[in-house]
């Protein structure tokens, strides 16, 4: 691979595509979206975290003027469930109601006050049932269930989930085993043995943009503006929903603001399209930030992970036994489940491992995909636990952690992609960026590190992308990805003008349109700059073939001679002609274009335990420095170090926003955010109860570093980014915590009142 | 070719796709488009055929409370000219205003009122100049130059037109010669020379749907929804006006209600675009009725053919000399005129022939493309005179007629494809369908037939397309040829449903939009179900290719083994599989696409008298039986046959539905059309004035007969068809008219007024 110096677009901070529309408003996201004679959807949610539906009664709302249409469960008639893994839900509920927030009608009218109007008129009456809303609940003997009956599963990502038989009867719905080695032989060997239980809270995504669709549904035919991560999958949910074909379902993908996972799948879309079906018209249905908060959250977890050790400290077993909570319905928490169950062995060598990792429903906001994706509630209990270990064995964190991180191209699980990072130059980069050995010595002060990876870009990935020269030699570029906020327009872009030897200028990315754009499964698990990038690369690449080949009858010159430089094709005999030039040549007149078309698709594998070899690994570590108020429990981020291997970054800029961008994210889960229930009911769906990090909140001194070694499978070496960020961050602060003050936190957040209470759990001691 | 029987979708009149779109009045047209902030734009027009503008003055316009932008000539300043093949227009006049109508300034404010308001306060002081309103008073001698300068020549259709030096000077600005044999030898070798002059009125295309344009300029973005024929030739003409590469300017075509050549290359799309980009806000900018009449029209034409013939009725010589009327702006005019003059031997054999054709300004409307692009003037001419010269040799007019057609695989012109169909068969059908031979000898009654040829496709094409299968097996056809009324989806459609052998609801047509939709250079020239289903056929042999490809893969055969029935793939040992199901093999899940692309590019030929051999040859006759009131004047259609070669109808109901049309729409310049001047000033712009065939003006019998010898250049042998109906009508009723009365007119329409007046004189004399 190149170093960047060789490059002309690739690896410099250009101007983002997006900016301008952006700063100056002019950005139009699906709450933007006007048609004739728009409508205006609301939803009626439960006010019972479980309760049975004894009647439900929409004609006073019908008679409301100004109202087109009340759904309710009568109109599911006929209509498929739904969910992003299992199919268990329903556009509005049916017999019960799950948890507070659970739809349960839901009205098109001529403005939103109609429309909310018209929701006090809708006669609901429950039966309350008992409720189960945390992981003990749901698992106790007897537990009240909330799902009394069985359902079927679905694809998701390429792999078919299912509820398994003996779940039945129980709040489980999905388990993850994996095992290599002897667990029992590990264990034996181990001269230490440790078993710690960590637990990681609900969180919202908090997306600038609350869900968001418009919906059209004209005969037969479905059109669907929406704030969506993966609208090609979108529409294959609305397809099995609505019993259509894919060609009668477009999607079409406005800029979203901020997504994180909790756009993916399918969420109440499929309401606005029953709203529409029935209103005759165009509806727009456009959540409240309570709304999402009611709509999607990340899995709150327990973990529980037993590690053994010999004691020159290397590791030899671990067992972890993790439960990730789904809420009422699963959305993605099987594969969440999955994934936080193969990841938790985390970026070390251990011969002998097993993990069991259930999902549990229980009667609170279903839980889905969420930035990190299952691995920030294993992160943040294996890299605790590491410096557990290295304080019970008398090592530094460093030096243990050291003995036992992986080699660059050792395997993380049989069948699986080599690790593909030098994990200890990272490591010891991020110790000596965050002064690890300089013994500073101030009172409530401590520093910590983490090093975390998970596999990388969301396999099963299929993509695919075209780039087409217009008869002037501009470009317009065809992705699937969805420009969430991360860049993803600049930096494909960028891909296309290093391949093709134009400025960044010179190429527009098209509207995003499942009828017309080619297909992506989605925007996720950092995988776009790999997995859509190579789409890309290969489509400008195709593309380039063609115009040598046309250059070279006309330069009468063999390809092999030709290069692409400044929007030219240049011969090495000082001939040359511009694309524009050769576009008019090739068709006689200022006419045509030439299409070129790449694609992606990830191997799948029996060798693989999750069935195919990831992408890339995506690598991060971090380190943090903190000082503690011994009177308050507050705790002050002094610095923050990240490290990312990022491979090679295609715009360096976006790539660091990414990654502080992470660990901002990150730093709510870590000592701000938690979502508060008391007997079912959500108590701070709002930015005043919940809060998120703020610019105040930014460590003193924070920095953000690449790591770049142009060895990744993407496009130019590059890697995917985006979640690695966030991974270290809670136990880099949680073990810095430690170190500043001897108190060891096994629950996040870290709030003043959590480890104002450890300190004086500890003073008491 | 197979006969039609052998067709599952192909040849059978399957619903229109847009069918139920239309009928409900759900179907979207450009000024339906709705957008948030939507302003309306509103003309202000010349009252002057022909002055200078002393001084324009748009501030108080712009002053009034509303009003977003006034465009004037201050505001063409960096702009390019423009015109479909000179660039000879400006968005609005700079120092003249050449025709009553002629755009002097633009107003965009935020509803129509406050626009129209707004125009009557724009100050402008004309100084009046002599006008030329007629062929005749624009090349009198130092008649006044309807423009003083030159300007430079364009690019139309793979050809460069340019003004010859020697016009400078001249209303003249375009020639087009052509001869063939010794025109001198030729009218030597005649024992009879024809002299006749025949004259073709001014009409206007009155589409259902006048001009409309939606324009939205976003920074350097233009987005514009446009009611236009070439998306891809405007976006190319808005590149030059406004400086911008093609990917910035994105073009979307809704549904067209008509369009007949009327809306091809540039019209008042560039005054949109300035108004937005004035206004900083949408702008819609839709044609009442009579500005579409002030906008483009077909070309009045003055004809002189001379044509010599030996006693036993064998052609030998012709010459043409071709005067057409294009108005202030050049538009199509310099094509229509080398077309004009290039057809006008019509489809006989003449050894000698010769033809000038010149293209005249005048301060008129301008005139540019029509259904039939210079054909209808000068068949109107030769089909009169063959029966002229039929009596004058005492033969019948069939039997003259047969002596001289060329014959199938015959050149028309040396280099140009040859005779591509039985013109005899034809013609001896029109004649028998319209009883020739039965002498019923009604009193007034008169029986005519005309046999007319153009060169069919409107050379030279460039056209591609897509075809592309979802995961379920559905399908979605990208397609540039824009749905006018046609019915082109629904035909297209059904070539890609005849090659996947699928039902025709399983393809959806995607939305025309220049960013996404593969090139095509333009939907005119009757050409679309050859050149775009070419392009559409290819596509999806492309994809079915891949299908077989795979299938044969999945099944373990070879893909020559094997079949597509009822959306499967089917081998010849019993096996088969669905399309989907392939599709979930080929990609492991439920996802992907597959994609077929196809195209289509004329060849140039330096042999071909018009620099490509014509794509196909689009022949019409037609056979009229009519009674003339010799009080009044009055001609009563009693009958009329109409014959077109379609070589294979893709949908016959369609077909016919063309050739009807077409034959409605020549009643219109036969009997009843033209535009009426006096002092420069139209007189009638409005269906009062101007009166349009209606239903009450359809024959008393009417008979459309689809040849189909499957024998031509398009999918499964069809043809082109649309403008052929119109050719003949003219002719067949003007002969009709002479065998009834023994009158003879050389001047459209036919008028009761100018039949009444003949019949006077001939009374007289």
């Amino acid at each position: 691979m190149k170093s960047s110096q060789a490059y002309k677009v690739v690896g410099r901070p250009e101007a983002r595509l997006d900016g301008e529309d952006k700063v100056t408003g002019k950005a139009v996201y699906t709450v933007d979206v006007e048609l004739s004679g728009l409508t205006h959807g609301k939803i009626l949610r439960s006010p019972y975290a479980h309760a049975r539906i004894k009647r439900i009664d929409g004609r006073k709302a019908e008679a409301l003027p100004g109202v087109y249409a009340v759904i309710t469960r009568d109109d599911q008639r006929g209509l498929g469930m739904f969910g992003a893994a299992y199919k268990d839900q329903t556009i509005v509920a049916i017999d019960k109601v799950r948890y507070v927030g659970d739809p349960v009608a839901a009205v098109a009218a001529v403005d939103e006050a109609t429309a909310e109007e018209a929701l006090n008129l809708i006669d609901v009456e429950y039966d309350e049932l008992p409720a189960v809303t945390s992981i003990e609940e749901a698992l106790a003997p007897d537990a009240p269930l909330v799902h009394d009956s069985s359902f079927s599963g679905g694809e998701m990502m390429g792999q078919h989930y299912e509820a398994p038989k003996e779940f039945a009867g129980s709040n489980l719905c999905y388990r993850f085993s994996y095992a290599k080695g002897n667990i029992e032989a590990g264990f034996k060997k181990a001269d230490h043995i440790f078993e710690d239980t960590f637990r990681f809270p609900r969180v919202q995504h908090f997306s600038m943009e609350p869900h968001a669709t418009v919906a059209h549904v004209d005969g037969n035919h479905i059109t669907l503006w929406a704030g969506t991560q993966e609208p090609f999958t979108l529409r294959e949910h609305l397809s099995e929903i609505f019993h259509l074909p894919l060609n009668k379902i477009r999607i079409i993908v406005p800029y979203l603001g901020g997504a994180y996972g909790g756009k993916l799948a399918v969420k109440t879309e499929p309401l606005a399209v029953a709203l529409s079906w029935k209103a005759k018209r165009p509806v727009r249905l456009a959540h409240s930030i309570e709304e999402s908060f009611k709509t999607v959250t990340r899995h709150p977890a327990r973990v529980q992970i037993k590690t053994g050790v010999t004691k020159d400290g290397k590791l030899v077993a671990r067992q972890c036994l993790i439960y990730m909570e789904t809420g009422a319905y699963a959305d993605a928490g099987p594969r969440v489940t999955q994934k936080a169950g193969y990841r938790c062995f985390g970026p070390y060598r251990i011969p002998h491992v097993k993990t069991d990792a259930y999902t549990v429903y229980t009667n609170t906001v279903p839980a889905g995909a969420y930035r990190g994706f299952g691995t920030l509630q294993v992160t943040w209990a294996y890299e605790s636990q590491m410096d557990i270990i290295a304080e019970k064995l008398a090592m530094d964190p460093l030096e243990f952690r050291l003995k036992n991180l992986l080699k660059k191209g050792e395997l993380y699980t049989p069948g699986d992609t080599p690790v593909d990072c030098d994990l200890k130059e990272g490591l010891l980069r991020a110790a000596k960026e965050i002064g690890w050995n300089k013994k500073d010595n101030k009172p409530n002060r401590g520093k910590g590190l983490a090093c975390c990876m998970k596999d990388g870009g969301g396999t099963y990935k299929v993509a695919s992308a075209a780039v087409k020269m217009n008869s002037d030699g501009s470009i317009i570029l065809l992705t699937g990805t969805v420009e969430i906020g991360q860049g993803a327009r600049t930096a494909l872009s960028q891909i296309v003008a290093e391949e093709l030897a134009v400025p960044l200028n010179r190429i527009t990315v098209a509207e995003l349109d499942t009828h017309v754009t080619p297909y992506d499964v989605n925007t996720n698990a950092s995988s776009s700059t790999v997995v859509m990038g190579l789409s890309v690369q290969r489509a400008a690449q195709d593309l380039k073939r063609q115009l040598l080949r046309h250059g070279a009858r006309v330069l009468k010159a063999i390809p092999d001679r030709l290069r692409l430089k400044h929007g030219r094709i240049e011969g090495n005999k000082g001939q040359g002609i511009s694309f524009e030039s050769l576009m008019h040549k090739i068709f006689s007149s200022k006419a045509g274009e030439i299409v070129g078309r790449g694609a992606y698709q990830d191997v799948k594998s029996k060798k693989a335990a999750l069935g195919s070899p990831t992408t890339f690994w995506e690598i991060s570590w971090g380190g943090a420095e903190v000082e503690v108020d011994r009177d308050t429990g507050e705790i002050t981020l002094i610095k923050y170090v990240s490290l990312a291997d990022v491979g090679q970054a295609i715009h360096p800029v976006l790539c660091e926003g990414q990654d502080e961008g992470g660990v901002m994210n990150a730093l709510g889960h870590s000592l701000l955010e938690e979502m508060v229930y008391r007997d079912g009911q959500l108590l701070n769906p709002n930015l005043v109860d919940y809060r998120v990090p703020t610019f105040s909140d930014l460590p003193m001194g924070f920095a953000t570093i690449l790591v770049e070694n142009h060895n990744g499978p993407g496009p130019f070496g590059a890697k995917g980014t985006g979640e690695g960020g966030l991974l270290p961050v809670a136990p880099a602060i949680g073990n810095a915590l430690y170190k500043a003050t001897g108190v060891r936190l096994y629950q996040l957040p870290l709030t003043p009142e959590r480890v104002w209470q450890a300190l004086q759990a500890k003073n008491r001691s």
